[in-house]
């Protein structure tokens, strides 16, 4: 099973995402045309300290034209490790460093048009780092929530957001938010 | 919390996504580029049957340039609503009909670029409907996999589409893989 591009043409270079439009021909020799958004790949972080509560941040965001509830995350800078991006967006966004880093989950957000693969890690032993500082055109709120709490918020709707409802429904299978 | 858009210019009208680049005014005054993927939306459909096995379609994903295995979905067309997607998805991509629908979550794949929100619907009470037909340009593999091991398969990394991970997390969270 396979595509072949006999076709490729850039629509969009831009500062975080590009688009491309591929020609294929598919295995029963037809040919189709497929829609690629580039995507650097992320890294997202679930930080839970000794009382249970999970670090989240708060944040509007363009294209659903609202404010969501998402554990801190990030693009990968050029060679950067999903693991070193996860540790900086956590200084970043909430100014916690982690003793402990689990891979939790590595996953395609919208394989149907995107390249983005997320690598969401568990990160516990947590101490504070430096103040956090978001980039410059991030408007963050950074809280914490019982993890308990915001994974029942996942269930109920409350957290809209695919990889933050990944990250605790995991850590709720671990016995985490018990 | 939120941002002003100031000026919008669509670089990219394709056949199922467009993009384009907002600069907003962010509540700190100052300005920020935001690039946005506009997408239709989509449902996806975690059909289980009575014996507790559910349906899956194996399926090349030009943007992974990999095989994915992911519940049946797929964009929402013009004026459609989610849960009649979801049906139509079902019958197109498995060749079943659904007696109880139930909508198991909503939300964003991909919010830092991308307007998708998918519905995922659980799906009990199976019949054959149809042959499956999916679309001209779509290539699929049904397939029939016990809920509790597709479960497993999504904690372990083996499944790795966003939604389709959700969807059996919520299932496994509901007791229906027990």
């Amino acid at each position: 099973m396979g595509e072949k591009t006999i076709k490729s043409e850039t629509k969009y270079e831009g500062k975080f995402i590009s688009l491309r439009v591929d020609e294929v021909i598919l295995d029963n020799g037809k040919t189709a045309t497929r829609e690629v958004v580039e995507h650097p790949g992320a890294a997202a972080i679930l930080a839970v300290t000794k009382e249970k509560e999970a670090f989240f941040v708060r944040q509007y965001r363009k294209a659903t034209e609202k404010v969501l509830l998402e554990i801190p995350a990030g693009k990968l800078d050029p060679g950067e490790t999903p693991r070193d991006c996860a540790e900086r967006e956590l200084a970043e966004e909430v100014g916690m460093a982690a003793n402990d880093l689990r891979l939790l989950a590595a996953f395609y957000t919208s394989p149907g048009f995107a390249t983005e693969r997320i690598y969401v890690y568990l990160a516990t032993g947590l101490k504070p780092k430096t103040d956090a500082k978001p980039d410059e055109d991030e408007i963050l709120d950074a809280q914490r929530i019982p993890l308990q709490e915001a994974v029942q918020m996942a269930k109920d709707g409350e957290i809209e957001d695919a990889k933050t409802m990944i990250a605790l429904l995991l850590a709720a299978d671990l016995g985490l938010a018990r």
